[in-house]
């Protein structure tokens, strides 16, 4: 039987600032990938989305980010992979907190923004990340971009991996995700990104910008939270994926 | 044999900014509190200062604080006991994972500044740190002030607790610290600190201001490491120490 | 004529987080607190919120807090009257810089949440305050709780005032505001909170709990923005102003 | 008569954190640029530094950074030109306001580290910075690396501008400084960096790398405060100006 994750970035509110509908989209995810109050999330919001994924039985990931609360983590800044390996250690263990005290268990790790772009395609700083999470814990299971710079160093590593696509968003000949510079980088129908989802978990491949079939690996999809339709969203995906008998499972 | 633990606040550095001189003092000292980022420290110096506890062998605390970087986490804020649970799960969740990632065990848990005074006579506040400490790991032993509300929730939670005693502080008939806003609050006189240390450490009683003789717990004496002879003061101690045959090591 | 000031908070949101409905708040009210960037906003927020307030020709007011974005300024911390006063300047100065850069001037000054809490009953803080505002500039209008020690502290320094009141609290027979902790603190029904309102304004009295009549200085209204219901709530209260032909505006 | 401008990054400690010999330095130099809490410096020692620099008659700059304690501002980040214009005008007015309190002027501004660096390159940036200047004040000077983008901006817009050299740096010939990535990019003998200083400012020329003769405009000489020997440095510099009958005060 076919299985696939669908994760999803959760415990994004900050103090008095709310932002995702966490309890809702958990009814429909395998896993929650849970600020670590660096780029968004503090204690009191880690604590609380922890026990709502524990609630859901949904599996908990860190989701550490640059320092930036105001740029949402999203702003590239030039960090050392030494710098790397701190932050995520430190976003890293801050989260495991919460899940120990709760009783769960941390399954795995995406770095978030500009750091999830940055480790794709920076070999140094994928080393320092996967690092991080190795002498941390090499149970830890390592989300990254597919076919990406972090998910290679992960691989080598020791670390189990799960590449990560994007059904809302266009390939390139190369395998690389088009460019959000471009006009068709982003695919709004709704239908078609399920579509492109299907054929990702079913046949593991994708049709390029330029009409060519290529292969990708997908053990994991994201889900983006944020949106203002995005409940409508999820639901739409887990419904198609439920008909053509794909189970939605953490890995 | 007698023995006594020395302990010292470390890792107090941040960024561009250096505060202490850690390394030297290790080599004098048997327990290491080491900031955890919020009133002092970042990710950068929490992994070296890890580093250095476990070069010169010395037992490692978390030393959470309040989040207020400019006051030194020495502001009283009025924080809930639920937030109080919060911010230390946190930190002592981020400085756990560096002392894991370097092969070490965290030994023991010191809240810092403000969060220390307030946990020693706030019941509630002082529950919910040692439910945080608790429900991270129940063999972390909790320091405390000698005789406060969070030695005994420590104890009354099932943790490991160690009293801390002051050296260079003086003691009034009730068995509490004379206030800093009294002339006489502060033993200057090094000798005399150390006579005090010794009467603690091996009769567990102390002079009281108005001459009493108290009874005081002295499990572990506090080290300040943030003064200008903060060296030489701890050389002093170490030397009068060794030779009345107290053995220096942790709880 | 009898005319009246309504105030409202403004400018709260931060980086990818919204509060707030700003701009349709702005439609009913005649002046506008900007947070500063300690317990609220940025830099970005500042600047559009200041160009908000200048489209609708409401007057624009730094709305200075304590540095707790976590907790949105609301918890007490230990402050100094000089930290008071530095840390009003720098916010003050921040906010100003916007307005100036808009072609607008900086109005008034109105402390936020528990830094106007303490401002109240604390005469040191309140002191601290008040020269900040007077030494930045002397022609900013203070706003206050009516009755205060900051209102006494800044018309002893020669600011020229605005008392400011409550008109969804009840107050007790010694004009002040009843404590949250009583069940009868909030006034929930919006009729009687603009029959108080416009007593308020009209005769400068309000009923206290116990039913005898006090006077009170009403010079400008707080209205909440970041409730539910905030948009209702203050178009109700503009339109009885105007039917009782009030007018709304600045001090 | 020769003039030369002398200008040190001051302020630059923050809560706890003393760093740089501030008032030591201050009687050698003619311009002060002073930290204003986003890189380093905090309300307190804001207020502090503006008074040392009024007592010494030192020309006062505010020098706004990226928003990086940890990184000292040294670390690039990918903010957009408005996002720069933004928190220059913040930084700038929150540094105006502690000027204003203590009854001085505002004299320059110079961008600190990443942004200054950044900002001498990329003309989007330079042309929001300026923007953020000449909107507070028109009469500010601006501090810039000579024959950069910023100057260029500065001018274009209306601002007076010094263009900035380093004396201890070796210039390429087209010069732009010698990166540090090469072995001979910093001038290591003090007594060269004194030849240098006085060919630029008498002849306003230096020589490149390759043996070169360039010219190069040198309105002001940026003292680096912040290294062991600072003060040693400063005073051999002004002697030598001062044996050269070169006056050294600000633009």
């Amino acid at each position: 039987m076919c299985t696939i994750d669908l994760n999803c970035d959760m415990g994004e509110s900050f103090g008095q600032y709310t932002l995702g509908q966490d309890e809702e989209m958990l009814r429909y995810i395998s896993s929650a990938n849970i600020a670590c109050g660096f780029h968004a999330g503090d204690p009191s919001i880690m604590n609380k989305t922890v026990q709502l994924a524990l609630k859901y039985n949904v599996s908990i990931g860190a989701h550490p980010g640059l320092p930036d609360l105001q740029g949402f983590g999203r702003r590239i800044m030039s960090i050392t992979p030494k710098e790397a390996y701190e932050l995520i250690l430190y976003q890293t263990g801050a989260l495991h907190a919460f899940v120990v005290a709760n009783g769960g268990q941390l399954h795995h790790l995406k770095p978030h923004g500009a750091l999830y772009n940055m480790a794709a395609v920076d070999n140094l700083l994928a080393e320092a990340i996967v690092e991080a999470a190795y002498h941390l814990n090499p149970e830890i299971i390592l989300y990254g971009l597919s076919g990406s710079e972090l998910i290679q160093a992960g691989n080598k590593i020791g670390l189990r991996t799960a590449s990560e696509v994007f059904i809302d968003r266009t390939y390139q000949s190369d395998g690389t995700l088009t460019s959000r510079l471009q006009s068709n980088a982003v695919i709004k129908d709704v239908n078609k990104a399920i579509s492109q989802a299907l054929r990702m978990v079913k046949a593991q491949q994708v049709t390029s910008t330029n009409g060519t079939n290529i292969a990708v690996k997908a053990d994991t999809i994201c889900i983006h939270g944020d949106t203002a339709n995005a409940l409508d969203y999820v639901k739409k995906i887990h419904e198609a994926f439920t008909t053509e008998k794909i189970m939605i499972q953490a890995i």
